[in-house]
């Protein structure tokens, strides 16, 4: 049967989109081919608004099937963190019948080379992208995440987290030429002389094991890398989010049959609350790489007993903001009280523990004491929260019972700085909405520090007063090498401070976002300009994307003969 | 103090050949800067043969001070497989000095950036092979390589892998800029602009555990690698191969102080004799990356147990030669025995089974029995051993007990093609000089698949009669996959069987030599185009050198702010 998409069509299609991709890993300067805008899609192929809103709303009642072997059942069941129930079933597979099904076409794909991967890649990112406006509510649906949020997010800058994962793959894999003659000199005597045919080899199985929170984002790296390095993927989404990343295989298996590869390469195992197939699937001989994002408990557990994969983890940290000094008051507070406030803090990357000198802090409208400063940061939340219509579009939904827990007993750990208020969304009347709290925490007691050095995911940030910029420093130095970090931000105008920040988070692998006041946040990355996290410390044992984070899912093998 | 060594002498001098390295590694074209004819030396700085071994002579009864701190004891007691006891003393650490110590100049030498790192590894094996005449007695006396084989796979192949390792570390690095300037379009608004400044940060200290046959063929690469990425080195040579490493370590001590950095970013550690200090070290958390060459045992209990750390490993593998068919006969037969022979067979690389159809070989001479092949090919080896001035240059000498003991007891294994014969080695009458044994087996028989399945290290071979060349190809598989592979050999003039062949080295992801008959051996690779080993079978996890050998030994800190 001849493909419907040749190899040529879809290099003369996307090569130039690779090529701007590889670019811009390398200049490390803006660049993405997925517009951010909801307005920008419509046209040539993409769903608008309306036809995406139009396409998710023709999902509840559905069985997603995706025609795979082994599927033994379907499982469904996801509840919208916004009240509504998704009503879409699953495959659940029969991994006995999936798995080996999944390498049967490998051999084929392995063949195909490096750059024939990365352009059918780029063709399943290219139909995702033209499918934002339906992704976006499906990640709305499921993370909870407001509807901008879910549609940037979840959308352009997923799909740009996966560009980038084919860009580095496809870098790494090229960085030895398929071919080399080699001559060597033998003085008088005839050169030695061989050829030499180098093929990058995938490791097997891939595994992409889902979060709640960013079905997407955190899935599309690891997916991409793997598949585009020549590896089946196997999917197995978070229980509460499985939507995203079905429609994803679904795509992605009509791209590969389409352009006349085995769909089996990428598959979906969904599964019910509790099963804990993750377990299962992660220690299988067959799966050779693992992507994760979630606990730490669970990713420590994978790097432990997942001794026949790559191992690639997200786990939890305990993010932490300096504040000394500004030049920029109003911008500081503004641009924290939008960090603490977006997807109600339940983001890996939102700052929790705000270090705070007891004595205060300098700004250009006069010193701040430790209170007056907590006060200020709390009114602008209030502001920036005020209207509900805002605080709905800032906050999305608290995505589940444990988050709201968390938030509520946050208010008994401290004297509160802020209190968490409830809003109602009109048009969701079951979200769970809630603005964030601060509770201000002494650094030196050690009641509070046990607050103070856990993960609190969610909308929870502390106001950690401490005796002096050395004890915050050193503090922030002692919570990234125990707790680990995704993030650290700092706000300074003194050299030396600001140094010793920086050689803190060098030292601890952290990465240092500085004096944000504008329209950039510490909570936020992009793609083929920030890494994700830096690997280097317990939060995280990869960073996206960079060359570690490709380079072992694919070996080189050589054959060698005699020229 | 001003440094003897300036960035800008070193960057001047060492920069075209880090060039030309860089080069190399991407067309993995033939290149060495470093010369393999002993004559080639004894201008510009270097020794020649007489005043390397004038060097080495003068170094028994010596103590070698290399000044590090946290030196509690000293310890030595090599004795050379040729039969003198070498009386070099060497630093036994107290590591809870020797470790902060080592520390304390980390951030100068982080601060120093890649290009700087990278020189002053140049400086350093520059310096190595000035004094290649000198290391290649020392590599002699503590493996038992022949000179004329410790000359060139200690001396120059050694310094290449090093360089090679340099080259790889310093392109992984520069991959991503030093600094980036982003400015991200926000229609009629202002664009949002950040400055954004990229540093590589080492892990902490690499650990380079040595072994006895080649160490410092296995130790550069880890070594360079983790100090040109910006780690601390502790190098824990074998108990009876310190010489080397701790000529290596004085060396780059040296170089490391001359060019204004702390010298104790490299030291050594020296042990004794079933001390078992590399456990130790290897768990500590000081202690971020680790280079192991030997056994499967320990470097199975490495990767399990220091889960601090990144840990490479080359354990042992069961190498094999499938011969089908050949239309050079005697050149496959004289291209085998000399793999056989060379140094023993005690290299990692080194075929041991040869599959062999029960029915025979074709060949331009006529059709082949089994056991006709395994007459021949005895006969080519007892003709190239024949001369014992040309077996003891050939075969060195056995490296110790153990595999004597092994050698002895192979014979008992199966019919003996080829006994294994003592040579008398007049320079060094105490030397334990053995030609190779080859025994035959029958690969349907349990018994002698024990045999051939277990790794034998040292000249011993089995040739194995197969029922079929689809037999051969699927106990290639298995071998692969169950116990891996340095090294896959295949002799065949069928393209269907040339193809069944390169599928199982794919699949199972180990590299393959085709056909040789030449001056090219399959337990040979040349640094800068072959790899050595392919990380993706059993036999080792690391492939010598890729990116993947060097990305994840550094990790890149991001400092953004606005611009």
């Amino acid at each position: 049967m001849a493909a419907e998409l040749t190899a040529h069509e879809l290099i003369e299609k996307h090569r130039p989109t690779l090529d701007q991709a590889l670019e811009a890993i390398r200049t490390r300067a803006y660049w993405s081919p997925h517009p951010e805008h909801p307005k920008a899609y419509g046209e040539n192929g993409s769903l608008d608004a309306a036809a995406g809103k139009a396409a998710f709303d023709a999902l509840p009642g559905s069985r997603l099937d995706l025609g795979q072997p082994g599927t033994d059942d379907w499982v469904g069941g996801e509840v919208s963190p916004y009240g509504i129930e998704l009503d879409v079933s699953y495959p659940h597979a029969d991994v006995d019948v999936l798995i080996p099904a999944m390498r049967a076409g490998q051999r084929a794909w392995r063949d195909a080379g490096p750059e024939v991967r990365a352009v059918v890649c780029l063709e399943i990112l290219k139909r995702i992208s033209d499918r934002t406006h339906e992704f976006a509510h499906a990640v709305m649906h499921t993370s909870g995440q407001a509807f901008m949020m879910a549609f940037q997010a979840g959308g352009p800058h997923a799909q740009d987290r996966g560009l980038e994962a084919v860009a580095y793959a496809y870098a790494e894999q090229v960085r030895t030429p398929g071919t080399a003659e080699w001559t060597k000199p033998q003085g008088k005597r005839d050169p030695l002389a061989l050829t030499k045919r180098f093929t990058s080899v995938p490791r097997g199985i891939g595994l992409v094991i889902g979060c709640n929170t960013f079905p997407t984002w955190n899935g599309y790296p690891g997916l991409f890398a793997s598949l585009a390095t020549g590896n089946a993927v196997l999917v197995k989404p978070h229980p509460r989010a499985v939507l995203p990343l079905a429609l994803t295989v679904q795509v992605a298996r009509d791209v590969l049959a389409a352009a006349g590869f085995d769909p089996n390469l990428v598959a979906l195992t969904a599964e019910r609350p509790g099963e804990g197939v993750a377990k299962t699937l992660a220690t299988r001989p067959e799966i050779r790489i693992i992507d994760y994002t979630g606990s730490t408990s669970f990713g420590d557990w994978l790097e432990a007993n997942a001794r026949q994969a790559q191992v690639y983890t997200e786990k939890a940290g305990v993010n932490t903001v300096l504040v000394h000094s500004t030049d920029d008051y109003k911008g500081m507070l503004s641009n924290l009280a939008f960090s603490l406030s977006l997807y109600s803090g339940q983001m890996c990357t939102t700052p929790q523990n705000l270090l705070v000198p007891r004595d205060g802090i300098t700004t250009d409208q006069g010193p701040k004491t430790f209170d007056e400063f907590t006060a200020d940061l709390a009114r602008a939340v209030d502001g920036l929260l005020g209207d509900d219509a805002r605080a709905n579009a800032l906050l999305g939904a608290i995505v589940n019972p444990d988050v709201k827990a968390r938030l509520e007993a946050a208010a008994g750990l401290g004297e509160v700085a802020l209190a968490s208020r409830e809003i109602t969304n009109p048009e969701f009347p079951d979200a769970v909405v809630r603005t964030p709290v601060i509770v201000k925490l002494d650094g030196a007691k050690p009641d509070d520090e046990a607050a103070y050095m856990s993960e609190c995911f969610g909308p929870v940030s502390f106001a950690v007063a401490v005796d002096s910029v050395t004890d915050a420093v050193e503090l922030l130095r002692r919570t990234v090498r125990e707790k680990g970090a995704m993030t650290v931000g700092a706000y300074t105008t003194d050299t030396e401070t600001e140094r010793a920040v920086e050689d803190v988070c060098l030292e601890e692998a952290a990465q240092l976002s500085l004096n944000l006041t504008g329209g950039v946040y510490v909570n936020q990355t992009a793609a083929f300009s920030d890494f994700h996290g830096s690997g280097g410390n317990p939060a995280a044992n990869a960073a996206l994307t960079d060359g570690a984070f490709v380079a072992n899912r694919f070996r080189t093998v050589e054959v060698r003969r005699e020229a």
